[in-house]
């Protein structure tokens, strides 16, 4: 199992480097990236390539058993770069192109930007291809986020993007409905691009994040062509960021054998690491398999300012959680602090002055612990009957037409997640283009997206048997986000067997209690006023004027069951108590139920099942557990109870 | 009387419009209004024009008895003129042209903007002169807010508007007083167009803003001159924005035959309805006649996420609220919600699907109920003693110059209103340009700007027996913004009695207590430091620095009274008492009183009289009522009360 | 000594001035400032000078007995300067040239800026230098705020600061530590402007900063040169503004002969005007001498809106209290308030109706004070034990990097700074290139940046005696703002006695107990995990992962001691706490403790010592003092105890 760290050689003096391949190797680290934003150093002149001090510390590093990923440093063009060709710096919304100096700022338009960037990679792939220290490849760092450009040539290109996508000018025109508005394009030229998602057209502006999405996809693409072609014995990964919503993570991974992230969830006050739980399924789910840490959080972070330290024990868990959700490899960010530049208060393992400290022997323990476990983990990962779709299409246009004030797609994820996390139950974050046959239950959060034959696929997952849940705004608007002509849930109204004539918000806080099965809960933020045709109404309003209508509902399709939640519950108890009641429809039940603030993750395969239990708090905590089995780590075998410390992680074999 | 629908028919199918119509007809709907954002569909290609579509959709409606408000279409200016003449497009503060794709977002200094503007107005108006289904026009949409430009052709503008202005350099220099931080002009093109109006000189940015509103006025006069020339027998109008603050709607006004406004107000958790009050009388008051409503809010409005849905019988009392104000004509916005475009979530009367639902019939009724009214309100207009002085130019100085934090004009004005509303008193808002004579108080919130004829004619109009009530910040600027140089309040020291050699701000929510007449309440925000000289001092300041001071003074001058409220009060309760006083000043008395949440309003003429009963609550309302009158919408006789529903309406025919 | 008023003849008639004249003579003023904005006024075309009625308002103030301080008029430049030269308005962070009409924004890279600037100063200084109403010179008006420009003309100029500070482009890279992100440098000209200080390298950005304080005192010192050479025998100053971040002051005051500066301390609620005797001390330590009040409050201040006006006597106290800190000359800022401009309400003493009032006589009151004690204040300022150092650099850089959450540079100086206040204990705020050994106490907050030289003096000082309070985020950083790779504190370790292996934030309002000599009190914002090596702890951390930490430590070096608090304390009282040790270590004693709100400062000199007493408060103060020293104000001999109204002052002579 590789297990290391990020390292930058070329930020140290090389008489450094052994002593650092040395503390590594003592650490029990096996790996390292390398390189990702190096490029001035492999390129200091137009077409002049450095490689030898990579090299050298590829030497140091491979006497101490340390192998490489590295990256394509295209993340930071090098200075004379951008001196001589300003046209590959972005254009921002105020029309002016942005200063050389910070990162992740160029036009993926740019045909100067990319010869160069294929130039370099070429280069690279050329000399590494062969070298036995180098494993695998990273492209460039983190696509996405803040180079969305709005130069001429990203004009052009998104207009190329339109006309591939639509063909013709009134396929265009119907796509986007342009008849609102008057805004009928008569030529292509005439198309602009977006500078103002709260005003122009939202079609218009999805497809304006689909383009941009797949500019990033493209460019990605273009790096893996060559490093196919030329290092064809090597991995190709990238650091992904979990949640982050800029770039459609299922498209981006299609290129890489797996995909990596990057995982920093130590921020303010000690909590429950919900988020990089559901950011670990996604990143699983991306291609279905399991996944690298390539950045693992190894100390305080920030860039103005950092944040908390981790607490002694914290740096383990944060590392065994992921472990749990199927990270294959784990490197941390980075080896030791940088003494320069904008990072200079991002935290490695090593502080400032480079000397092994606890965090360094924490890192070590794990790394130790990680050796041992590793024959047993291969070839095992989460198998879940639970799936949730995850749609960057609905996530897109919520994004900039939220349709209810304080609606947020992932924090709507999030609510059903966490009552699962805390119901013990794993599941699969899912496009929605994959099969949803596999689930028992498939959660489909505010689906406002709905082309037809996503609909046609639903309504048949539920006919052969499976359990669905959708909700609030769900089908709202078709493939190209125009709003349909049915009566909602538009192509979902039959399966889940309800009309919703109107519906409304709830502003300024404003609460209604809740009836029958959810006597108690109160609907927030949005209500659906639904009538049920042939679903049961499982909870209605207690308002005056929603007497008649229905804000829960249940229908039995065929073999299957369709639940309807037409608002947002006010607490997490409103969502504990709806996932026992849909869990119990699907007929799923969990291992074991954990203490609030304990995970429990199960990984199985090959005839084997292992139980991580991750206690997120700074109690001492007692799991209920199957008897009779070995505890991994201390080599001990279970009672009923297992107790945990505070931070504290344990690996059960449960089979 | 004119009940209908804002229609797109270019946005459906042209098989659906026959249903449509025969659905409005079945709604006792007999106009709509069309056309004012089909510029592309008008003319497809630049002087190329295509009126058939609306013909076709003309003979339609006729078919159903249904006549056409057209609008001139140039709220949107097709893609193709954009992209040809990008000089047509705002060019904001940060010097960038805007990009085409929202809308009002064109320069009205553009010679080829109005050369197309007029074009296409001509080539309308000639079409559709002597067409039997069309009665009228709306000039272009929604003058006002979002296209300010910076353009050259803007900056020339501006400089020849301040030549005919001032006529020489000098008289700009004193009219601004440059003389202050040596800002002194020596040539007209030294003139620089307004970008910081927290920075630069305050008088150029008032003349920055009346520049704007003239350039909005001119638009307008250009498409008005058109349509009188080639439709006599049409009315103009335009849709105003009730209280929207960017043009000075008195003026926009002059060249309509009656205005027309956009009335949405339900937003945020269910209220008394007091801003939609005050905006219908100011709407009343730019013409001193009726008027009508051109958008009335159908269901949820917004863009990025939409607001609240009406409650059963909401949709019917905002309506009667504005027919109560002085309401002849009544459009909902829109017939069904759009399925395109940016205002896909701003909900018209029918939803997405088309069908007739709940808000659809609740329009029925009142369109029933309005036709059996009609006779009876022909003629009949609020007629108040009371008015309410609205200066654009004190309230546009105010907002880049407040003088004091927390300071708002239109909050100060709706500090009276709210009181008169509360007290069941109507109220004319008016120009300051108006005549005086006709009402026996005028109530003159912080008039900052007092140019000497004004003074004049409000002192004249206490000695001939007014009322004045006065207030903070008073008189503190003569008609150009600058400060003159006589103790405060200026010119009307005498007519009220006193001088405020100094006055304070009350910062971080301190508050003083009052004294005398108005013992137990709190003055806050603001204070002048009142001396009277031949005022009586009604109330005084409870604190060690003021106790010379007066806060609130009352002057006998000839055969009138003038008050002086030289601070904010903290309560409404303190403004229904300084009300009570100063309405028994005057002589004013209710014809009833209503209890809280209940409007009452009374139109008068033709020898009747119609008292209008709103109740805003969601209680059930009792309401003392002259006995042994009609109530017109159920037709029974009143007892000594009279019962409302919730969001329940009644009309009773005093006279 | 001068007291007197800021006066803007050109802003009135002139026919006016001979009356203001007498009304300034009657209260005792003897001083005016002259011209700062004027520019226009002496220019008013390109070449074309004009003094005559600059020459007519000198004679009339002369025959007043009124001497005048010439601003030289650069603060804004005329209408048709910008016009003509575009060039001299800064370019903005949006690359938009800034609009002429506020102030503040002209490049002073631009050559053509400068050379007018030179040669408006030429001209003035040759028409004024044998001027017998002419005293002194004040550069330009408030260095520093707004005017920060991305021009070419700056790029080529902070490329040029750069070449001669670092020489090499080696060095520049090493300096910046470029290897970070790979943004080495190959060519001077790629080095780029800075715009984004979150997000490009810091200690370019701290380059960025040094590179615009120097443009600004470069500015001066063009004019400084001009001024020496024509008017010897006149004085030269500038008007700073105490505690504004954005030039330093110590290199700007080198060129001025004193420093004076803009006190406003009245805003908001009443309070005790700490920061003004802050800023005060700083203004005395920018040259080691008394300094001037070049602008004292006189009324209520703001562009847009307005703050708070002096209550009865509040005027006097403010006087006073810069009376007591060292203000050798005063004038208030303005004498009438202007009736144009941005600056309408920024009140003077009079009022906009130019009528003498109560600010006017409270004024006079202090005129006639000031003259009558003035012999005694004859060469006497305020002898400080205690030193406080003030490092430009560290401000800066925490100004873009905070490093942890809530960090704010000048607010941690002022925890320390009012506790000693509150202990009647007086300071000196020094440069850090300042003489220690004149102190027995140094205060050295958040020294971020600690180059070599600066911590061997540090250190010599304890040796030697002295008593040093360093505190977080101490010597972090190196001379040009790279992190070095010594264990915390780096190069004052074994100085402080101490390691710092880690370091935590304590986010979202945590707190940490302390213990030991500081139980009862919290730790807020930051933590340093200390590790005491000599030091003896003094306080420790009452949390579970912190038990082996020291939070606040003391230790005693060769004659000296050193304290390190590494944390933030939650309350006044901890710090009040804290600096009674330091004091108590430093062998400093109080004169006398003066009661909460009441300020108690000692000046002395030439064989006297007078104590100034200021009740920041609105209740009447018991103050204990030396029995049978005359108060000079009343004339009365002091019991034991005196009593102070409400915002009243004494002046007891001590000796």
């Amino acid at each position: 199992m590789y297990v290391g760290v990020d390292y930058y050689p070329e930020h140290w003096p090389e008489t450094r480097w052994a002593l650092d391949a040395q503390m590594m190797q003592k650490a029990g680290f096996n790996v390292v990236r390398l390189g990702e934003f190096a490029w001035t150093n492999f390129e200091p002149a137009e077409g002049c390539y450095d490689f030898a001090w990579l090299d050298r510390a590829l030497e140091v590093l491979a006497r101490h058993g340390i192998r490489a990923i590295l990256g394509t440093p295209t993340a930071v063009v090098p200075a004379w770069l951008a001196h001589r060709y300003p046209e590959v710096m972005v254009v921002d919304k105020t029309g002016q192109r942005r200063t050389w100096g910070v990162r992740k700022d160029t036009c993926y338009s740019s045909g100067v930007l990319r010869r160069f960037s294929q130039a370099i990679t070429t280069a690279l792939a050329t000399h590494y291809a062969s070298h036995p220290g180098v494993i695998g490849w990273q492209t460039d760092n983190e696509f996405g986020g803040s180079n969305d450009c709005r130069c001429p040539a990203c004009q052009a290109a998104f207009q190329d993007f339109l006309r591939q996508r639509y063909g013709t000018l009134d396929e265009l025109n119907r796509a986007w409905g342009t008849h609102f508005w008057g805004q009928i394009f008569r030529a292509w030229e005439e198309v602009p691009v977006i500078v103002d998602t709260n005003g122009q057209n939202p079609s218009a502006c999805l497809d304006w994040q689909r383009f941009y999405s797949d500019q990033n996809v493209r460019y990605q693409g273009e790096q893996v062509q060559i490093l196919r072609r030329l290092c064809p014995r090597h991995f190709i990964t990238h650091n992904l960021m979990g949640l982050a919503p800029d770039v459609n993570y299922f498209n981006l991974a299609r290129d890489l054998d797996f995909v990596s992230w990057d995982n920093y969830p130590v921020w303010g006050r000690p909590e429950v690491r919900y988020d990089a739980a559901l950011a670990a399924d996604l990143m699983r789910g991306a291609k279905h398999k399991n996944f690298w840490i390539m950045e693992q959080t190894a100390g305080p972070c920030g860039w103005g300012s950092f944040n908390r330290n981790v607490r002694p024990g914290e740096l383990r868990a944060v590392a065994y959680q992921q472990l749990a959700h199927g990270a294959d490899g784990q490197i941390w960010f980075r080896w030791r602090t940088c003494t320069a530049g904008r990072e200079q208060y991002w935290h490695g393992l090593l502080q400032h002055d480079g000397k092994p400290n606890r965090r360094y022997l924490e890192a070590a323990q794990v790394a130790r612990e990680y050796h041992l476990l590793a024959p047993l983990l291969e070839g095992l990962s989460v198998r879940a009957e639970v799936a949730m779709i995850y749609d960057y299409d609905s996530l897109w246009v919520t994004r900039f037409q939220g349709s209810f004030e304080g609606n947020d797609y992932r924090e709507q994820l999030k609510r059903y997640h966490r009552a699962l996390f805390r119901a013990g139950i794993g599941l699969d974050i899912i496009s929605p283009a994959d099969d949803f046959s596999r689930y028992k239950l498939v959660i489909a959060p505010e689906l406002h997206l709905m082309p037809d034959a996503l609909a046609r696929r639903l309504e048949a997952y539920i006919e052969q048997g499976g359990t669905l849940l959708a909700d609030v705004r769900t089908a709202v608007k078709d493939g190209t986000n125009l709003v349909h002509d049915r009566t909602l849930p538009g192509l979902l109204s039959s399966a889940l067997g309800i009309a919703i004539p109107e519906y409304d918000v709830l502003a300024d806080k404003a609460e209604i209690p809740l009836t029958q099965g959810f006597a108690g809960h109160k609907a927030t933020l949005y209500t659906d006023w639904i009538k049920p045709t042939t679903a049961e109404t499982v909870a209605g309003y207690d308002a005056w004027w929603l007497t008649d209508y229905a804000a829960i509902t249940r229908n039995r399709l065929a073999k299957g069951i369709a639940w309807y939640v037409g608002t947002i519950g006010n607490t997490p108890a409103f969502y504990d108590g709806l996932i026992a009641r849909v869990l119990a429809d699907a007929g799923i039940t969990a291992p074991l139920t954990p203490p609030p603030g304990v995970e429990a993750v199960v990984r199985s395969g090959q005839g084997r099942e292992l139980l991580f239990l991750i206690n997120h708090t700074e109690d001492c905590q007692t799991v209920p557990v199957p008897t009779g089995r070995k505890e991994l780590l201390t080599g001990t075998t279970t009672a009923t109870t297992l107790t945990l410390d505070r931070h504290g992680v344990a690996v059960v074999q449960l089979r």
